[in-house]
Order: C-alpha cells, then structure tokens, then sequence
C-alpha cells in the first residue's frame, strides 16, 4: 500500500483549507497541491509547497519594482533566451518542495545531487514499514552485454521465477529479523519482556537496499531542471526515472514557459563537440566522411551518428 | 529619492491583486509584502514572496503527511529543540525573496554569503541612475583607535563639513564624467550625434563605490539566520547593520517561534570555550580568579568578564 | 580482510614514490600518506591528498605575497582568533583528501554533509565484494530507554547470541541470492551459460545496509572541522565516530594549530542560552536558582548544569 | 606598477624552497608556481597552490588503491569520456589556489560563481593602494549598437582623449579625498594631529570602481572549468577575460589531458536545440530550409548558421 487511510485524510483535510495571498499562485499546479502520486509498487511523489512561477523568472531577470507588463510573448522570449544562453540566477528565483516514498537504492543514487535540502525519516529514532521494492516483470531485465552499467533483455522463465523467490523471500526474512531484534511484533507491541531489544540504529542495518524510505526533497527550479535533465534520461536507472518522468509533469504544471524552453534547449539538445562539429560541415558540403577519418573514435562517431539521424 | 513614482504604482498594482491558494500562508508577512521599507538615503529592502512557515520546519522534521496536530506548544517546543541542537535541515525547507536597493561597498559585504541566490541590476546593460550614498552626521565617525575594523567617535566640526564635501563633490563629479562618457544627457537623450559614446560596461568603471545598485536576493530560512547573526550583530559595519536589522523583523513576522527560538540561542547566545568553562566552574565555587592564571589570553579574558557581566 | 594483498602492494608502490615539490608540506601527515587505518571489522580509513598547511590558513587571512614571518606564536594567535570569531574563510583555503571504506548505512549518514566532493565505488558498475559489518558484542547495544536516538546497556547472553545470529545470516542469505541473481560464482565465473543473470544496477537492491561500499570523499578544512564537530560527538552513532575519531588524528598531524583551536574554541566550547547565561550571572552573584524559576526548560536546565559541572 | 620589489623578494624566497613529497606532483605546473603573470595595467594572476593532476581525476573515477596502470592512453581515453558524458565528481577531486590582483567592477563578475573560496584584502582593515585601471587605447570600445551588453568600435580622436582625461581624473581625484578623509600623506603619515580620520570603513565608498584589490581564490578543477567556459568566452567583458586566458594556460600546464577534453568537449562545443537539429537534418537530406519555415527565430536562426559555417 502506498498511502494508508490516515495519511489519506490528513492529505485531504490540508487540501480542503484555502488561503488568500499576495503572491504569485499558479492554479495548475494548486489543482494537484499535496496529492501523492503512486510510483513503483509502494513509492509516490507529491507536491507539498512552491514559490513562484514564469513570471518570477522573468521579474528577476529584469529586476523590476511589479508584474510589469505581463505579455507571455515577452515572458516566452526572454525565458528562451535565458534558457539558451545558460543563464541560471533567475531560474534559481523558484522554489519547489517534494515529499517522496522511494527505495533506498534509488534514494542513494538522489541524494547525490547536492544543492537540494533534505529531511530523511529516521530509522535511527523510529521503525521502518515492512514495505519493499519488488520489479515489476517487465522491469525484471538482465545485465546489458554492452553497456556496463545498463540492462538488456527481460529475463523470463525459470530464470526470472527464481529471481522474484530470492528478492522476495530475503526481503520478508530481513524484516522479520528486523522485528524480532527490536524485540516487536508487527503491531508495535513488546515481544518478550525479558528482552531489551537491539537499538534501532543498528537493527536497521539488516534491511535489504530496497525497503522504502521517505523525505521532504526541495530545490530550486534551475537545479530542479538539472536533477530532471538527468534522472528523466534514458540513461538514468528506470527506477529513479519514473520518478523524474513524474516531476517533469510537476514542472509544466508549474512552469508552462520553462518546462517548454527546457525540453528545446536542455532534455532535447545535442552537445556536438569541436570535431564533431567539423564532421558535420563537411557533411553538409556534400563530402563522404567515414569514421576512420574523422577524427572521432569509433564510439563517438556512433553518438554523433545517431544523434544525426544517420546511424 | 527611494522610489519613484511609477515604481510605487506598480508595487500598489501588485500589492492590490490577490490569489487563492492551498499553501501554508503568513497573514502577518502578506500585510507588508512587496512594500518597501526606506534605509539609509536611498536604499530599500521589501520581501517579495516567501514559501513556508514555522508549521513546514516541524512538518519536515516530522516528513508527516499533513499540518498534523497544530498545537503552538508542541511547534515551539520543536523549534527549540531543532535551534538548541544546531539541526539545520528543516529550517532549510522555508525560503523568502527580497528586492534589495543597496550602496555597492554594502552589496560587496553582502555576496559573501554565498548560499542564497542573486540577481543584480546589470551596469553592462543598463544606465544606473544618479544616487549615492552619504552618511547621516551622526553616522559620520572616525577610525576606531582600538579595533582596527572599527568605528570610533562621531566627526564634527570642520574635519566633518570637510568630509561631507568631498564625498558629496567626487560623486556628483564622478556620475557627470559617467554621463559624458556614454555621451547621453541626464534625460537619456544622446549628447552629441557626432559621438559614439563610451561602452556601458566600461563606463560604470568611473562610479564610486557609494552609488546605489539594486537585486533580487533569495535565500532559505536556515541562511537568512546565519546572515542575520552576522549581519545584524554590533560588529557589523552599520550600513549593512541596518538592513539586516530590518529583516530581522520580517523574519518575526514570517516565522514568530523560529525567531524567537533564533534570539535566545543563537542572537543571545555566547560560545564559552573549554578554557573559559574552567574559569566559570571555578568562579562558581567561590574561588579568585584573575586573568594571569586562567590560561585565557588578556582578549579572551576580557570578552569573557563582558559575557559574565563583570568587566 | 580490510585490505587484500594486492591493494596493499599498490599502496606501498605508491608510498615508495617520491617528488620534489614547492608546495607547502607537512611532513607528519606524509608520514602516513595513503596508508589504510582499519576500522570496525573490514572498514578503513586513508588520506590521499592534501593541500596546505595552518601557514596557509594565515597567509590567505592576509592576502599575503609569501611565507612571510613564519613565526609560529603570530600564527598560533591569528588562528585562534579566526576560530574563536568564526571567521570561516581562511579556513577553507585547505583541502584533504580520503579514500573510506564503510558500511552503506554509516555512508547514508556521511552523504547528508554536502559540502564535499564524493566518487563512489559504482555497484551499477561493478560486483560489491562479500564483505559486511558485525558489531563487535561491546558494540551491540540495546535501544535506549530515555533518548529516542541513542544506545543503552550492551545486550548479553541469548538476546546477543541471536542478534549475531540473525546478523549473520540474513547478510550470507543476501550475497548468496546477489551472485546467484548475477548467475556468477564466487571466483567471477559465469554459473549457468543458460541463463543470462539480473542486471547488476537491480541485483544490488538485495544486499543489507550493512554491507561495504568505498568512496574519495574530499572536503576543505572548515567543512572537515565541522564534519568532525558533528561526528566525533559523543551523540553520534558509534559506527561513523569512528571514523570521525581517526580522521581527528588526522587533522592534528596536518595542522597542529588549527587542531588545538578547534578543540578549545569549537569541541570543548559550550553554548550558553540567552535565558542560561541569565541564570549563570545570578548564580555568581551568589543567588540560589531553581529550575522553576529559571526560565528555562527542564531538559535545558539539566544540560546547562551538567555543562557547569553541577549535575 | 604591477608588483614592487618586497613583494617579488617574497616570492622569489617561496619559489626558493623545495620539498619532498609523496603527493601528485605536475612539474610544469611548479616551474610556474607562485609567479606573477602580469594582467592590465597593475594586475596579476599567480597559482599558489594546487592538488592533483589527471591520473588523480581517474583514481577518484576509479575509487582506486594506487596509481594504477598509468598508461596515458588509458587516462586519456577515461578523461575524454567522463568531460563527453558531464560525469562532473572526478574532476572535483582536484583543487587549485590563485592569488589575483584585479580592478573592483571585475571582482563583482568574478565573485558571482559561488563555488570557490574567497579570502579579499580588506579595506576595512587596510589602506587600499593608489592602483587603478585604465584601458590601453585598443580596449576604448564604443557602446555596440547590435548588443545591448557589448563593445561596438574602438573610440578614436578628441573622444577617447576626453573618455581617458575624466578616467584619469576622476581615479585621481578620489585616491586623494580618500587620502584627505583619512588624513594620512601618501607615505602613511598623519596629516593632521588635530583631526580624526574617517573610518576605513567608510572612507573606502568613495574610490571608484577601477581601483585595484586583490584576493585569494581556490576552486577545484570542475569549477574552474566552468568558470573558464563562461569567462574565456568571447561574450565576456574584456577585462575579465584577460584573467581567464591566463588562467587557461595554468589549466593546460597542470592537467593537460582535461585540458585537451575541455577544449574539445566544452569550449569547442555547439548545444544544439531540438528543433535546430531538426534543420540540421532537413539540411543533410539535401532539402532547402530557410528561417521562416524552420521553427527557428531569427536570432535562433543566426545563431545555427554561424555556427554550420553558413553565415
């Protein structure tokens, strides 16, 4: 279960509590203001506060006394051209917050973005849920034979059943040990009254790296894009993907302008290097270029090729 | 002049727009927003938008679902805790916005803290307008002869007519040779059609460094303290003192119990070191003790009797 | 094993090399360059670069040409002045270097300091080694029964006897089903040409937090002191202090000055409360003062009497 | 005059002296080690202290034990695929420290990148020097008329005459108010017994912004590249890209693999959005595309044809 019915109500009690404000306030993203969105089998994000939208950007950029103007073709150019151009401070002027449920493994490979606040649950001061990640079938995929940190085809058959036993059945184990050191049963109650119970900042250490954590997860919307330029990649481990693709929605919600200039400029940009570049002139004056005479090595040459449309 | 009257009108234009929202909201902060509050001659500050109250520093550290309980007490019982312990992350998850208007000796001080996020007014791009800064007499004071970084009695006389002159005559001048050089008029018109006009981002170079530049400057609540307890303490040089001084006070609007919490442990606060703690375990237990033998140097001697109210 | 053979030879090949250099150096600190310190039961701990030494420190404090007097009682008093006003900057004109191997739940604590720089050994990458961590039995601690965060009485007889037992096997289950979900043997090789093996990045997610990961970590000395203030507490969990601890050792051979500062002003330094020093101030005075009647809490009053030696 | 002869006498005592050390050790980078290179009229940049080199940049992408293999064309090949992919932390492993003596309206650019250390010669403290920059006659560039935040021509005749007669002047003029203010002869004696002095703090705001400080600047390599990309950029204010070429081939001495990357990957680099790799695309198919059907602005447009060698 992602969400039990308590935290469902107290989700919905804040939603139903309106406010008056002088500030910038973008309906679009209100409408989904604290409502959790499922991911993975127990893992969610949601939205739980903002600060600003397009036109703080914008008001920033100019350094101005009001809303100004407010034409959005205006707003729309200098945002592109912010975005073209790289200037990041008045994208830095938003702020947005998140509350996540997500593995441990994927929360080890989040936290490694740094310009971000974040507040963990403690396992050191309260007790894990018996929640853990399980792949889907269609996720459960075999190493990658070219790509040393990718996957390859989805395992099948036996191969796969075993894998859904070990993952399973070692996950339950850890749990129960987990329990049973805490000296608790499941309902919270003391399990034996002549034991003391392990502390829990050690007992913790015997959970699997996919049993679900949580955290308060906020930044600003240029390191925002950065993170979701990123983990939205198909680069990026499915599992910390999914909940970037959900972010992405968050953002055009948010930030119709930006999240437009950022997929024009930044998700779908090609960085073509000095030689690549000379690569593609010669192309375009009509020259037969191979690899070997490139100047590029055989894997960039392939980059540089499919991103051309040529490969 | 502060702010001019068009600026006025689009502060008023903003000020007078309002918006629905299911955000944590600050009816105390929202009645100063956007206002601009006079400092120095012509300088200002005013918050501009503001994200999170003291609920969302004890929501964080709970990572809870929703606003929860809501007792002041047990909020104000957290914040002290979190304070006391030097626990920083929730106070990390609130932010505020200021358009700050600024002498540029203040902003150079004021880029050191590099944990907010800065937006000036660009002098490459745009003119700056005719404004500097010149102390209040009473702000007029001699080098300190005990401090080196230090004030020390107020001028008076010739010596301060003579000061107030000079400062007053090499600015005027140097703005005059600024005009010139960009061959523009004081109304922006162009001087002499013949004439191509300095480059703006060479001609900046001959303002001094009391004239006026402006810029959005956002940080979180946890930075806005740490610039606060240095900028708004006695050692700090005036000019910079007063405007953290002001925001100081909307820091007590925005999150009562945070700056509360903010006066007593951290504003209030004295750090005894090891040595000292000796010398107040012994004065405790009725001993004598004087500086040759309490292993603090005459300094620290000193600023200790202060912290103990015996100088 | 902490270290198997052929890393040790690395090292030691690395430790055999000599240059000849310009740069500020200390000998102390080259004395164990590179060596591992082991810690807990496969863990160590090595620097791997360095960068200046306390003249540094003072010459940045005085944006100086060179070396200048060189004489260590004006640098000792420089020092200590910098660390008794908090005047952070020169400090950070030094920068470590580590290479840690530690347990992946000790690494989730390490990760929350975020100004550092970090490369972890990649498990998308590459195979974990079978290596975890087993408290030593004076290690394995009930939880305590009057702080939510902190360990109790150490855990005996059958209760201790099960842990371990619990600890053990529930790690050896974890790596057995990790190479069998690889499809790898313990030498490496393939275990069925039939099957293809889980891709590593979702293998992993099966390991126990106790497990070993290793990383560079490096960081300049002002953020290194207050890595070491937080973790060298004794409110620490033990398994990251340590660490904390020989890191410590560490920052005395590199710079003895700066060391010894640190410990008066920042480790063994107490911060007294606006309300607490009220309270000292009466009871030098000779004032009998209650809890009650002290303004401060009752938690806080026991802190600030057991500062003062009166608990 | 850019450095006098006490303070050579102190740099030529450091370079002086040699070490032994155990450390990563670029021998073209120490031959150059704590030397002025010369930069504007009364400017400097020097490298004063450093950590690291290539092969430190794959240990840390490797999480190694030693040296390794140290086959350049194994590092070579790493590097060029780390800086292709903006695997940023390795190269966050090395550091380096400048000493820079620069004009005030270029140290406001500089210290707009956050993440490097500062320590500013203080003219709170200290008496500034009477240095300020005037612009050698090919610098004395006219306001572009196509950008907004450019140079057009070099100013020729009575006009850059008059533009170097007010420079002058003004500079002049407000060393020697400053001097007054603070009643002190040019050697550093007191003016006048009967008089005060205004404080440093103050009299400091009536300088302009040519006049020279200096600091100490340490960044590691992945910041350092980063502000070489955008300050050694040819949309970058003349005066402070003088500093960046220099400091470019400080970049090339010390880590001449990353150096090679960098200009391949980074500085050579063209971003090309989405829809301009679409033209790209129409283009080598052999289709005519112009502008107005392209999807491109016009600005968007020039850009990508520039950049194609079309212009």
């Amino acid at each position: 279960m992602t969400i039990d019915a308590q935290q469902q109500a107290e989700i919905d009690a804040q939603r139903a509590e309106t406010f008056t404000t002088r500030r910038a306030t973008v309906p679009a993203l209100e409408e989904v203001l604290y409502q959790a969105i499922p991911l993975l089998d127990h893992g969610f994000v949601r939205v739980v506060d903002y600060m600003g939208d397009d036109s703080a950007v914008v008001q920033a950029a100019r350094v101005s006394y009001g809303r100004g103007t407010r034409k959005v073709s205006d707003d729309r150019g200098l945002i592109n051209y912010l975005m073209r151009h790289r200037h990041t401070t008045p994208f830095e002027m938003c702020e947005i917050k998140f509350h996540v449920k997500l593995p441990i493994f994927v929360a080890r490979q989040w936290i490694r973005h740094r310009t971000a606040s974040v507040n963990e649950y403690s396992a050191r001061y309260s007790i894990l849920d018996n929640e853990f990640y399980i792949p889907a079938p269609e996720q459960l995929a075999a190493q990658s034979s070219v790509n040393r940190q990718g996957r390859g085809d989805v395992l099948a058959g036996d191969e796969a059943k075993r894998v859904f036993e070990l993952l399973k059945r070692d996950a339950e184990q850890a749990y129960d040990s987990y329990e049973e050191m805490l000296n608790l049963n499941s309902d919270g109650t003391v399990r034996d009254p002549a034991q003391q119970g392990l502390a829990r900042e050690l007992a913790r250490m015997n959970l699997t790296l996919n049993f679900y954590t949580q955290w308060y997860w906020k930044t600003d919307l240029y390191n925002f894009m950065h993170f979701l330029a990123l983990r939205a990649d198909s680069h990026s481990q499915y599992e910390i993907r999914v909940y970037a693709d959900a972010m992405l929605d968050m953002l055009k919600r948010w930030v119709p302008l930006t999240h437009a200039a950022f997929m024009d400029y930044r998700v779908g940009s090609t960085a073509v290097s000095a030689k690549g570049m000379a690569v593609v002139k010669r192309l375009l004056s009509g020259e037969k270029v191979e690899q070997k005479d490139s100047g590029l090595s055989a894997r960039e040459w392939r980059e540089l090729m499919d991103s051309l449309g040529r490969a």
